[in-house]
């Protein structure tokens, strides 16, 4: 493998110039084993410098090195056998496909693919298995495509996922309380949002009540069974940069108690830490006991955005739980997470020897 | 009654320096039947002119007129019947007492006796007939106390009302997304909302998972029967100044339909609009279409701050629903919904003749 | 005058479905002179209903009976003298050009007419004399033209004329921070401004630099000449919904005391306060002694938003004096400061009888 | 010197619970040359474990190290020469003399002692020479106070020095948008400041009006003679949470250009990067081009907050020129100022061979 011999691993970027593509260049400034070789925008941009063309809106400065890079259309012809997608839902599904087709290994973090009957929607924490999948696909040349899920889905199915392994989880009602950043930019106007609360972001209640269920599903014969839980969901927009939180009540399959989940949590980690993964969090999932925490403002960023963090859980009687879980949208419910996928597909040998 | 002569019912306020009660200030500056005599604070302050020991946090100058009136200390004498009290719990509960045992007919919206066996926790809309509770009070003199629900719980009471006279309802889960001046001045340190949330707001929990029970209770041979729905709540803070917005997961007893459902809101009516009280709303319940809609900012001034508006309502399986609630915490869910309370018992005979 | 025998003057709206043709027709609402009888806008929207193609930012419901009336495109062939516009300056030019050689009276928010020679650029406390400008305009059929002030320097302009009569304003500074309605809608992304300062307003400065000037100018001959006082500014948005706040640092050409500034202020009325104008202040300009005021939230809305405030002067040496000023950008500073406009035009005669 | 044999320089913190003894915990957390042994806070607070009392405000986790430290009372007798004082200045006057008079050097960031005539007001990259001055000061046991300025002063101060040098500044107007961490907590309430601007932050401007002239006040004769510029400022609170913005208004003595002031700023450098400091930044003053920056969320952490950013600069005649500095006013503007200071006065050998 590339890395051993100290040689980085080339990767590409696809929709580099939107907000998922600033951050993906930022998470790969120094990653150990990566390295940007193509930048993938629209025709329009395409030839021209990228940091020329970007309206950079992440904190700290672009790159040296990437601001100077020309931008590519996204033809699948890239010098590399990663690329990172941060496409638009509207052209996703086709350059995915087409890049996928010429022999690319396609990590996407967009909406289109994620709920191909063999596509991984993985985070690897919990359902690393869910990888095999990608033998069940037919693209051409070896191509093939992993997504990660929705931005407000990550930190759910994470914490939820000790907690059925252990207890069994029946059903799920969730309030997102979700940040500005994921509604991209120019995203959502200032005037209405400041001081205000918008109860509603378009497509978002589906991708948080199906999500889940392939997750949490069961890998089995080449398939994945999804996980019979009942989801509903009710999608907020507060004016917060980073950091979705949500207030999860769960039905639990069986009897339990506050310790024994807390236990669940502490206790939880998966292969990313076992394969001591770049980009993966000493602890998939914190849980904090001051009642005012997580907060999106102040946690968001724990263990570099990739750590899932929750708080307030309480018995609300019947076998119902009550807490809150928080999740970095653009870190890991987005660029980090999709960076995690690579790092996992490359130690369990999908790259091929060149 | 003495508004029927034109002249105005004098009535003092307790507390008058607080949030509640520069609220009570200025929604009464130009109520038609009451007039402020008397306006009750902490000895501190007491003998000072008003607008020199207030911090007056309200739109709008202070009434004129009341800047110049001196602050009283909270001793049970003042020249009227009717007291309205936005005293802190610290101080609540005594004071009011001892100003029901004066003869005083006291419109709390303090926490400290709201869960009494005898107390009306009050909606007029909702539940007018618990007035009669009074009649099983004991306070000497002919006093009385009479409390309105917490400012969360207001509008979602008002919300479950229809649907529970005619659909039935078992059980209640709603995450609140609060506003600032719910807590009062200075209350939230800005470092700690801004571009943030927090999860939590102590004691509210509880409040919102007993008080619907008996607002909604049967009133019965003198007593309140409460409720049999389980109510569950998650309560967080959001950068907004005024505005409760609540996301409701409702169970009914009943199959219905989402027509059904829309149509028992509109029709809801009570007694405030049947006797045509100064501060009722036309219209109780409001339904948006629009799915971005209600929202704090836009929409918590809605009939003067004393409608409930809803949205968003949808069938999520089983039985169940999803919709949100918003309700203007300080007017409809504090100092307004006192103030219509009082307007209510002076109709329906509570005011003595003197 | 039509007003006399209690008909309404009918009035047309350029721009209707934009902000500033919301608030035009907010603030017409219950107007005791006008009505609107038409609403234009873009062809794509002409045609359909008003209440169906607008995107209502401003507080409270879109006004019924406005809601169903047609939009039409701008046409110059309104059933109605006066017409306001809230035009984009991309089309207001050739637009109002048009109204006005159709024969209307054209009150225009908009900027591209504010510096032309014959143009009043009008706040008619500080130089209602400029109107006689009309008599140089040589619009066909009659028409006219007439501007109010960009939004920053309503306030500015305003608080400086009292100062400038007695004192003699030499110099200005100024340091704007705007609020994001003036930027319209979408306008300000909430990814650049939560959280944030944004120290640049394209094209503001030179506006807040160049229009006093006109203003304060002395009509004389026919023509206005400009007055001869420097100001330079900073023009910054901040995080706030309404208002414009700014800090002004001021050199006079005389000596003076704090006190009579005060008096300057206090005493300072003019035209639409001696007419008794439906949308005049009673005080033009208010005082606010404590320091930490005026502030955009809590005062914009003085005296429904016609007010201008100041606050904070004092003297910092050499004849230069600082304070600061703050106005309702979206009423006094366009919608609002437009009706005015039109409001003194007829009490002074410019409408025909018909 | 204790760092070149890899021991670390043990170094104590005054006033270690509040907001500035929080940011020096977690600036110094993995500082390479010194190690926290003693947190001072009130007796009230003493004998407890760290983070069992402090309300932790700044981002990320407290260092598990310190939060087991316990606390102490702020009595003159801590294991280490150099102690940092973030202490309220309600205290710290007496305090800090105490601690010089025990032979300590006190790094203060405290306003008591910064005019104080023996009293080194520093800023490294500016007056390093003024540290001198503490041969002038006459603490027992060879004590010192060294102190840093006011956080609005810094930013302005660093941007002026290097125009000073070459061009001559004769006035400085300035208005400060200030952020809420300026103001410690719990520091402005949220219901004052979300969706508003407070023109107002007692005693600020007294600060940015005499400051700056004693720091780039010439050294002479072991007496600091202050500039002659005259400075006048206006300080404004937005709501930002980090970052002070400041719009400056310039008279220099020579006619220059645009190009010669850039030159001016780029070339600045001073004795910390000289020395290589470890929280020098590489470059003090950083210039954007981009007119909409810079802006305090985005661009307050440079360097790790240490560097001072610039932007729109533009001459408005008769020598006068425009632009805009930002310094992060937790990190430049107080604990990482501070611990700068300590840093050079190590270099310059102040520090006792022990």
């Amino acid at each position: 493998m590339n890395k051993e011999n100290n040689k980085k691993i080339p990767v590409g970027i696809l929709g580099a110039t939107g907000m998922v593509g600033q951050k993906f260049i930022k998470l790969l400034e120094n990653h150990p084993w990566f390295e940007i070789v193509a930048l993938g925008a629209s025709s329009r941009s395409a030839g021209k410098m990228y940091g020329e063309v970007v309206n950079w809106q992440v904190d700290g400065a672009i790159p040296q090195i990437i601001a100077k890079m020309k931008v590519q259309s996204c033809e699948p012809k890239y010098p590399c056998q990663i690329v990172f997608s941060g496409l638009d839902s509207s052209v996703a599904g086709e350059i995915e496909n087409a890049f996928a087709n010429a022999g690319h290994l396609v990590i996407s973090n967009s909406k289109n693919h994620r709920m191909g009957t063999s596509i991984p929607l993985l985070i690897p924490e919990v359902n690393a298995d869910h990888i095999e999948l990608i033998k069940t696909q037919s693209f051409s040349n070896g191509g093939a495509i992993v997504t990660n899920p929705n931005c407000s889905v990550v930190g759910l199915a994470t914490a939820l996922k000790p907690l059925d392994d252990i207890f069994s989880v029946k059903a799920v009602d969730v309030v997102t309380l979700q940040a500005l950043s994921g509604a991209g930019y120019p995203g959502v106007p200032s005037m209405d949002i400041l001081n205000n609360v918008i109860p509603y972001i378009h497509d978002e209640e589906d991708k948080v009540e199906t999500e889940p269920q392939k997750i949490l599903g069961c890998f089995n014969d080449g398939k994945v069974d999804y996980h019979p839980m009942k989801v509903s969901a009710q999608c907020t927009r507060v004016p917060v940069i980073d950091g979705h939180l949500e207030c999860v009540t769960l039905t639990l399959g069986q009897k339990t108690s506050k310790d024994k989940i807390l236990d669940a949590w502490k206790e939880f980690s998966g292969e990313p830490q076992k394969l001591k993964l770049p980009s993966a969090p000493n602890n998939p999932i914190v849980y904090f006991e001051d009642p005012r925490y997580p907060q999106p403002r102040r946690h968001s960023n724990l263990e570099r955005g990739m750590a899932v963090s929750t708080g307030r859980l309480r018995e609300v009687g019947d076998g119902r739980w009550k807490f809150i879980v928080l999740s970095h949208n653009t870190i890991r419910g987005a660029a980090g997470g999709a960076i995690l996928n690579a790092e996992i597909l490359i130690k369990k040998g999908y790259l091929r020897d060149e």
